[in-house]
């Protein structure tokens, strides 16, 4: 995978969505799809918090897409 | 994965196609495919707008193939 | 994949949930979910003794994401 | 990946099916077959176009084999 | 995958299997689940000898996980 | 993937295995067995020439295992 910059657009909207408590909807390649609000991000994974409040850390080499949702 | 350089000719030309707004489909591993128009690319991710107006961040490495399509 | 530096979020968390026995679940890309308590991380593998105190060697290509459970 | 370099073989032969306009067939992880002949290939993609002349720009990271065929 | 390095636990704890001829149980990504004594392992490869005296030589990048078992 | 060196166990069997037309049998993420005599390696891809006297070029990122057959 490419390095992990700040700078990147990709780094930066998940961060923005991050800082905003924005919905996601991540689709992995097991084709589970995780739902929930992003707590952080490193260049390993992304970590949200689903409807229960459970924390969930998706790998990003698992990351098929992702989409903004109305959480 | 390799480096990303913009003087590549599939970064060039995904380039092109967001200057363009050339319709693109994009098959990735899960099987599920995206089709859409493109917004920006980075080492990580390309972004697409569907239809409907749904921006959707697909994940470079699960990418299988893509194509340009008539919006 | 990205190097291994344990200052990244999700290498602090592991190593955090390792002195603290923290029960966790992952999820492969098999669709295995592996059930345990962590015992160590290197930049390859997380290691996980499970129920029966079996240990199991999870690879971290293979992994598509992990939550804490209460064991 | 390792990296791109036109020295190594399959690199090499490539180039000259791209040259020789070779018909080729590339079993994708997805499952999907493409077929067609060899337009140009870079770092991180094939670019191939089909019977019906469209081009579709396979991924490296998603090619499980290729061959030769008779176009 | 991160560099190879012979200090890692999960390559020190392979190294150490194969001394012992411990019974190791590799489940791949591709469902197979291979049985055996490890011979020897490289950056890219472990092989083992299943019971019929076999030797398999499997990609790291495309195991899930391994554990010990009776042999 | 970790970089190519000949003097890896795993490259050095291959090139032996070249050199002495060994028969190979190599089992791919997609759930292909390819089976044939190897030609060359290279960082990227294993290429093969099966029974019919199809040459086949299988990509090391897809492979799962392999193992000598009798040919």
């Amino acid at each position: 995978m490419a390095e992990f910059e700040t700078g990147f657009p990709s780094v930066r909207q998940i961060q923005q969505w991050v800082a905003d408590k924005q919905g996601v909807e991540i689709k992995l390649l097991t084709g589970d799809i995780l739902v929930g609000t992003l707590l952080w991000q490193d260049p390993h994974c992304l970590c949200l918090t689903d409807a229960s409040g459970q924390q969930i850390v998706a790998w990003r080499q698992a990351i098929a897409y992702h989409k903004a949702v109305t959480a």
